[in-house]
């Protein structure tokens, strides 16, 4: 249901809140009758801090992260093992990773996967730059830690196929099975076959 | 869970969002890494739109709609009923309301409902300027139309006392019922106790 606007003001910034994913008009409204209660200054600082982040934003020479120096603080940490490459789509998935504290080496980011549908392809993501880095010829293995969907294997083979060329790098993929904490029933059966195929010995720790 | 970002302006970015009521960190994050991959111009074009409407937004002198007219277009129509004032919390539930078509009179924008659990009192809202639109003699009846809450219910009580001194206007308030559409079986036991009460004539339409 398409509403009209008292105001062409608050039109526009109902729109710009719209046009964020998952956000709908409704929710867009509550947030801007929200933004309206809040004093000029904490409103201003909100948009001049959107405004601030994608201009000034800079991203690492090496791994594409998001990064305030020219190589961010993982790249340029000694202690981290430089011989491994764990490959991400995004920003949020190295700080996933991170998180974990089981990744000791460095990372690439993406900044997408390869989708067809979407008209994203090779080009359009930091395929090329991960090549150079493998071809620097200090990288013994790539871990691809891409998400376990069609666009997430599409640009697994792809890479895999671009790396073809350095055979001394070994090439691993997250393991793929059922989730900590999951219940046997309501796990997908692609998922099932898989985590039986690639059964590991059982051990008491 | 506390996540520590590469870069203060994504740190600053996201806690913008994350202050956005019913938007935790997660989801200000994948707002931001959204806006990130959207060219300059559009994101800056974000952050003006909500600095503006902040700066430029105007209310209706009359009945505190935002309004980009010194008078709102409804207050200015000479075919609605001045003497009906319907009273709302806020700019939404005049859309609402407008939406259905069935009200054909004026409104009046509280700003908000008493609540002093928030520390919101009756000086903080709209109520001086309606009892002051009610004394000056056309309005012959005002209808609450606020929600069925703790708040919106003291609020209704408030403007209910201050409105005691003119008897001749009609104070009025929505049905309570079955919401058209709900199974009785799941409708709560209040609404259904209200809606015996409150029963009507049933009539072939």
């Amino acid at each position: 249901m398409e509403q009209e606007f008292a105001s062409t003001l608050l039109e526009r910034a109902v729109a710009q809140f719209a046009s964020l994913p998952g956000i709908g008009r409704k929710t867009a409204l509550r947030l801007v009758l929200h933004m309206l209660k809040q004093n000029e200054q904490s409103v201003t600082d909100f948009g001049e801090a959107i405004i601030k982040l994608r201009k000034e934003i800079r991203y690492c020479r090496m791994c594409h992260n998001i990064s305030e120096t020219e190589v961010c603080p993982i790249c340029a940490n000694p202690n981290r093992d430089a011989s491994t490459i764990c490959v991400v789509e995004n920003v949020k998935d190295v700080m996933s990773i991170e998180n974990t504290q089981q990744h000791h080496g460095l990372y690439h980011v993406l900044g997408g996967l390869i989708s067809p549908m979407d008209g994203v392809g090779p080009q359009d993501i930091e395929i090329d730059s991960l090549v150079e880095r493998v071809a620097g010829g200090t990288v013994g293995e790539v871990i691809l830690a891409l998400s376990a969907t069609m666009e997430g294997d599409t640009t697994n083979f792809y890479i895999y196929r671009r790396l073809a060329p350095y055979p001394h790098v070994k090439i691993t993929m997250l393991a793929r099975g059922v989730s900590v904490g999951n219940e046997i029933e309501y796990t997908d059966e692609l998922t099932l076959g898989r985590s039986i195929l690639n059964r590991t010995e059982f051990k008491l720790s």
